[in-house]
């Protein structure tokens, strides 16, 4: 297929990459003008600045890399002020975000500026915050993406984007920026990338030739993850860590089918097709909870509601209702659980697993508690009414601290609405 | 406890004893009287012969044994002209049945009488019919069992019956009185038996110890069974191959229900009051087949029923319907078959389990097959459409031959009705 044609859909045009280019220098010289003598330098780092971002992402991250020897609060205080004054003299807003530490997110126009303090560190020297390690990530891509493998990283990424697979946030679970260029880097090309991928089996571990060239013959540390990318910068880092086991998957299974069959459509929210596709079928009961949060980042509202979702679903099928899906999301003023049910009825009688014949212990203190038991396969089972026969009734009472489940700081299940 | 008491109620009276010995007599004189020289003896057997039988169990069986050099054929012919003529001259009425061989089971009176031809063979010599080992049997056991282990045996047949535990034709699949009657021997005792069945595990061997003195030291064949008595007459043969894992276990259960509230109702009917307990409750849905069967003996029958229930209880498990309990039973004319429901209704939807994602080929066929597909856990799924979304359409199907089930000589599935 001719990608040329995709390129030009997701290929920023040189006046949006100049405008990028303007808006970074005119931060730099800001941050530079009040810099105090602790900065040593001020670099426009990321995507943006390596020229492998994708159209209408209008991203931009300054790093303000301080000497080693100011201590993390002076950092932190100069970092914020540079910052403000920047977004200041520029008219735009700002607001503090938090990564390791704080920095400043601002907003000059349609641009989303970050304007992040670190310390200045040397190739293998050890990092003192975690943002430490940008700025060499950015040397060491800089000085190998030629201008043919930035648009190679373009197309994985519009790839990945469309199969809903672009972002290492904790929502996506996905492929951070940095692991597509690693790859591309590592495979030369969007298409060697999936002609490996399709054969890819549990465990994927890849190691880029510059890191041989710059640690040696080590030994490598191991890690859990199905795919392992070692980070030049820090070969103690797995690059691809925060990929989910069910996403790995899905990007083999769609290297194959684009592979298979490659059409323009993969690189155009794909996901959206296959949904469309998934979600036009009949449906199981479903029953929705809108359950209030907290205003502050779905990075750390989303881990909360997901692991409600999964607390309830434990319960559930613990009362032997029986999903076929579910999912969690979130709006600004909500979390959302969607379940849908393959059995969301039960007549008021179950049977409940007891102790194996053979020990007697357990089968006294099993008959202590019921009446109506009965032998089968070895074991003792009892009849005994069923205390939820319809699921609605076991979320009413989940809600209302009735069954206990663990409580999320941010996520109020005690307030939430049955849809 | 005082056993006394039960015993008053299930041994045999004098009168009753008596009238069974006379009638037996009776037998065996006229058998004698036709007999050729082909037959060395005729003998009572069986547990009226010993004294070990229960009150109003009017079976008397008579063993007629033919010189081994006589021909199977000749045996078989001289043994139901033998029969019949016994039945006759006592004004009987009788049919013949089959064992390993045709015999002759005639109905005087109240009395059901079984005059079977067998080989005479001794102690330690090979067999040639199955029965051949009766004879033997009744040898071992009547010059070891005194009047007090008689009674001892009656107990555990008793206890045994009242469980629904006794006998081991295919339906009960539970305790011999030939096994009743070596457990005895072994154990001395009905209680000495209950004390230390209460602690068996998953399986308990029991070698008496007449078997060293008949044997020896020798190796000892090994049985899957979960309890295995070794035959004196034939070590190779477990007398307790009959007793299922699951009656074994209600054994292990109620010698110590038993031997912890030990009462009289254990040895009447107790089964019926387990029942009505575990009947007493809510029920799931219940479907019943009632299906027509031949007329011939239930030993046949009901292990064609048997597995029917499993075949359907399968295909109703790999619909997705879940059962709470199931089970099958027989009269003259029908076999049926009930079927109580967790769940019998199902939404219009299914999730078939497809291949592993890393399985390229298999993955490529399943897509072939199905369309909605996703990727879940490592695997490839698919939405699809339920076939059935009700357990009795399903069972319609099951009966009108839509859906393939391994046909059974004796039960006419394709005729059932549901009830």
């Amino acid at each position: 297929m001719d990608f040329s044609e995709i390129l030009k859909d997701i290929k920023p045009d040189k006046e949006e990459m100049e405008k990028i280019h303007n808006l970074a220098d005119k931060l730099i010289n800001i941050i530079k003008k009040y810099s105090s003598k602790n900065v040593e330098d001020v670099l426009f780092v990321g995507s943006s600045a390596r020229n492998t971002n994708l159209k209408g992402s209008y991203d931009i991250d300054i790093f303000i890399l301080f000497n080693k020897r100011v201590s993390i609060e002076k950092l932190e205080e100069e970092g914020l002020y540079l910052g403000k004054k920047a977004i200041e003299e520029l008219n735009g807003k700002y607001e503090i975000n938090y990564a390791s530490h704080p920095y400043i997110r601002g907003y000059v126009d349609k641009y989303k500026v970050d304007i992040v303090p670190c310390y200045k560190i040397e190739f293998g020297e050890r990092i003192i915050s975690a943002v430490d390690r940008t700025p060499l990530h950015h040397k060491f891509l800089i000085e190998r993406l030629t201008p043919q493998l930035c648009d190679e990283v373009r197309l994985l990424k519009a790839f990945l984007k469309s199969l809903g697979l672009y972002g290492s946030d904790v929502k996506t679970k996905g492929f951070s920026g940095y692991l597509c260029e690693l790859l591309i880097l590592k495979y030369n090309s969007f298409l060697n990338l999936l002609e490996d991928a399709q054969n890819w089996k549990k465990k994927k571990v890849i190691i880029l030739d510059d890191i041989y060239k710059l640690y040696g013959d080590i030994k490598f540390k191991e890690f859990d993850e199905p795919l392992v990318v070692y980070d030049p910068v820090d070969i103690n880092r797995n690059v691809a860590a925060a990929l989910s086991r069910d996403n790995y998957c899905k990007f083999i299974f769609y290297s194959r089918e684009f592979l298979k069959n490659p059409k323009k459509e993969f690189f155009y929210n794909y996901k959206e097709i296959i949904e469309k596709n998934l979600n036009n079928r009949e449906k199981g009961k479903v029953i929705k909870l809108k359950i209030p949060r907290d205003k502050i980042s779905d990075d750390i509202v989303y881990p909360q509601l997901e692991k409600l979702l999964k607390s309830i679903v434990k319960i559930l099928e613990q009362h032997e209702f029986k999903l076929l899906t579910y999912k969690c999301y979130l709006d600004e003023n909500y979390g959302f659980i969607e379940l849908e049910f393959l059995v969301d009825e039960l007549p008021n009688i179950m049977i409940k697993l007891g102790p194996p014949i053979y020990n007697k212990k357990r089968v006294d203190s099993f008959l202590k508690k019921y009446d109506k038991v009965f032998v089968k396969d070895c074991y003792l089972y009892s009849f005994s009414n069923r205390k939820y026969t319809n699921a609605i009734d076991l979320l009413k009472d989940i809600i209302n601290k009735k069954i206990p489940i663990s409580k999320t700081k941010n996520v109020y299940l005690d307030e939430a609405e049955i849809l």
